[in-house]
């Protein structure tokens, strides 16, 4: 029996196309969450779901799913693949959108070869992955497996103070599915690694196994603004300089340690931010991420601990505020061999490996079993337009998909 | 004979008064150079000037003089007393504004006891001291000793765009003087201290002998934006990591060190700035000061070994733009002791101290003797609604700053 196998040229077609979708004037790739511009990427892909003769449905959080269902298999959970086609600001085109058009190219390859799944086979789109506009990110998904009531996420105030519920409304995409409406047989989601490993060891294919937690806190220092002459070294409550000590002390712990926990500071500003006058106020996020609870966990506590013993020694204030707090996630044995399998019968390379990034697949892994496929991301760029995964690499990555979507549909 | 006083009423009145001039709608003091608000300032000044029968000037920079001579000391070079009135955002009352209206205080005062000065005496409040909305600071000042062409001056561009040099035609004060146009016989500026020292010490007077050098420089710091969470620590070129160390390192220097020397990061900004992005840039101020050039030297030359290092073991790419650079200023020794002198005949206690801040006075010092007396700051704070000098210590002050011009302008 011939291997079946995705239409690469239809498939990187549609990538590089819906990729010159949304760009701003200067160029820049930016479809940020309900905006006119994820409007028009959403278009695109509802048009191709038509065109692919599949079911159209919007959920209330504007969660878009492509159906490929049949009498025979219509009370049958489906496979559900997917990610999400909302982007950063000056986004590379693969991040996303290569989950979600590969889905939709392993439906159609899968009717155009008589295959007859036992299962529906669903695509999904989720809405406000990335979380630059409306906080947090990942919101469609995790609206979608029961982790936030819709009507939070749907008020939710963005950064430039619309509401997510209202752009939605505006632009179209605020459905009338109940969020969860599809019970998910399986989940499947194929990305870039957004990571160097997959390049650096020269494997195509990542076997996602697990997912680090993620623990995002916002860190607020209050000391005392005076005069950057006038008052002496031993008199200075200097809320920058105890903020640079976080930032050090994290990434001194982090280089330490032998482990996996990796440790940033991404967001920094001091107040009155003026160069002769010391900093009464900083403001700082620390995200901290680690495939094991136990560790996550300590680092937090340690991060705790020097915050306190910090404001001690620097006569400074500590508030921390969480933002985020996501445990880590274990995906399906079952899925990840059907991955590695799959692999190995097409003669891939492949790793067994944990996701650093935070993805759909977290969430719906609270109602299904899931697993993802990383392909190689050159340079580990990502969120950036020089974000790059070469073609053979996504057709190997799709090619994988569709036969553990085989597999697990035939079931 | 009787001790001559100024009189406290009408100084504590007018500079009560002037700290009302120029209020925001949330009721802070913002009287930015060239600003709606600046001129209202200068207004109120120049009818003070004008009521007490002095000769009103405004040379092309905007500094504004009073002057008191008469046909028998014409020829002779005036005692020059004064400092600023344009402030930073939300301000204290006292900043600048209570050495400009002693200096007139003071020419009231002579003026009604029936003294006939040798020299013509002059108070000027000079443009832009603060240097928040046109860079550098001591602006005024600095072209009027000739440290800057007034036509640079003019053109510099302001935070919001604007053009100092149309912004003082524009509130009326492009005046027609020359600058320089006055040569100073001997320049006084009483100030508040803006440092905790007086205060913690008891002492009612300082008596500047000197002023710290300062140097201003900008770091960029360029590392290489990448995901926060696929990123492993040992391959990161966090620019935001790498800045933290900066300021730990010169904080760490400069209190290890038993000299004056201080160190202050003011200013610092991450790029792109997002919680789950490694910083690609980091931009941060160092504000450097001594008294002693040859140190103040050693302290950028140790800074830049440092940063040379440190791009060398981030991996990451530093640049340095020197902000201002001013040698330390050693004050008129006679000037000195005139006011050591004289606040001992009035009972008070004085202290020899380096001013930390910058002043107009360290400008006036290339082109004629000069130097500054200090009373003290609650708190050391200023820029900031709290400044605070207790009535007393302003008066005190003031009656010192008398004695000084009497004997000076009666040489």
């Amino acid at each position: 029996m011939k291997t079946l196998s995705i239409d690469a040229d239809r498939l990187l077609g549609r990538l590089r196309n819906l990729g010159q979708i949304g760009r701003d004037s200067d160029g820049r790739l930016v479809r940020l969450a309900g905006s006119d511009n994820d409007k028009a990427g959403r278009d695109a892909f509802v048009a191709w779901i038509r065109s692919a003769g599949l079911e159209v449905a919007v959920d209330r959080i504007g969660n878009i799913f492509g159906i490929w269902r049949d009498d025979a298999n219509t009370n049958h959970t489906p496979v559900l693949l997917g990610s999400h086609i909302d982007t950063v600001i000056n986004a590379g085109i693969y991040d996303g959108c290569y989950g979600v058009l590969s889905g939709l190219e392993v439906i159609e390859t899968l009717q155009a070869s008589g295959f007859v799944p036992a299962n529906p086979i669903a695509v999904a789109a989720f809405t406000n992955e990335e979380g630059v506009r409306y906080a947090p990110d990942m919101m469609g998904s995790l609206v979608y497996a029961g982790g936030l009531p819709v009507e939070e996420a749907l008020a939710t105030v963005g950064t430039d103070g619309t509401t997510l519920g209202a752009e939605l409304e505006r632009i179209g995409y605020a459905g009338f599915e109940k969020p969860g409406f599809l019970k998910p047989h399986a989940y499947i989601e194929l990305h870039i690694e957004q990571g160097p490993v997959l390049e650096r060891e020269g494997m195509p294919i990542g076997a996602v196994e697990n997912l680090q937690g993620i623990s995002w806190q916002r860190v607020t220092i209050e000391g005392e603004a005076n005069h950057a002459g006038t008052t002496p070294m031993s008199m200075r409550r200097d809320a920058g300089h105890a903020a640079a000590r976080v930032v050090t002390f994290l990434r001194d712990r982090a280089r330490r340690a032998n482990t996996p926990t990796v440790a940033t500071v991404g967001c920094m500003s001091f107040e009155p931010n003026a160069i002769n006058v010391i900093p009464s106020r900083a403001t700082f996020t620390v995200d901290l991420r680690d495939p094991d609870e136990g560790r996550l966990q300590a680092e937090e506590a340690a991060l705790a601990a020097y915050l306190k013993e910090l404001a001690a020694a620097e006569e400074v204030t500590i508030s921390v505020e969480r933002l985020a707090r996501f445990q880590p996630v274990a995906f399906d044995k079952n899925i990840v061999e059907l991955i590695e399998d799959a692999a190995r019968k097409r003669g891939l390379a492949s790793k067994r490996m944990t996701s650093g990034a935070g993805h759909d697949a977290q969430m719906i892994a609270r109602i299904a079993p899931s697993a993802m496929i990383f392909v190689p991301s050159i340079s580990g760029i990502s969120h950036n337009p020089r974000e790059h995964t070469p073609d053979a690499d996504l057709v190997a990555g799709a090619n994988v998909l569709l036969d553990v979507v085989t597999r697990l549909s035939a079931q």
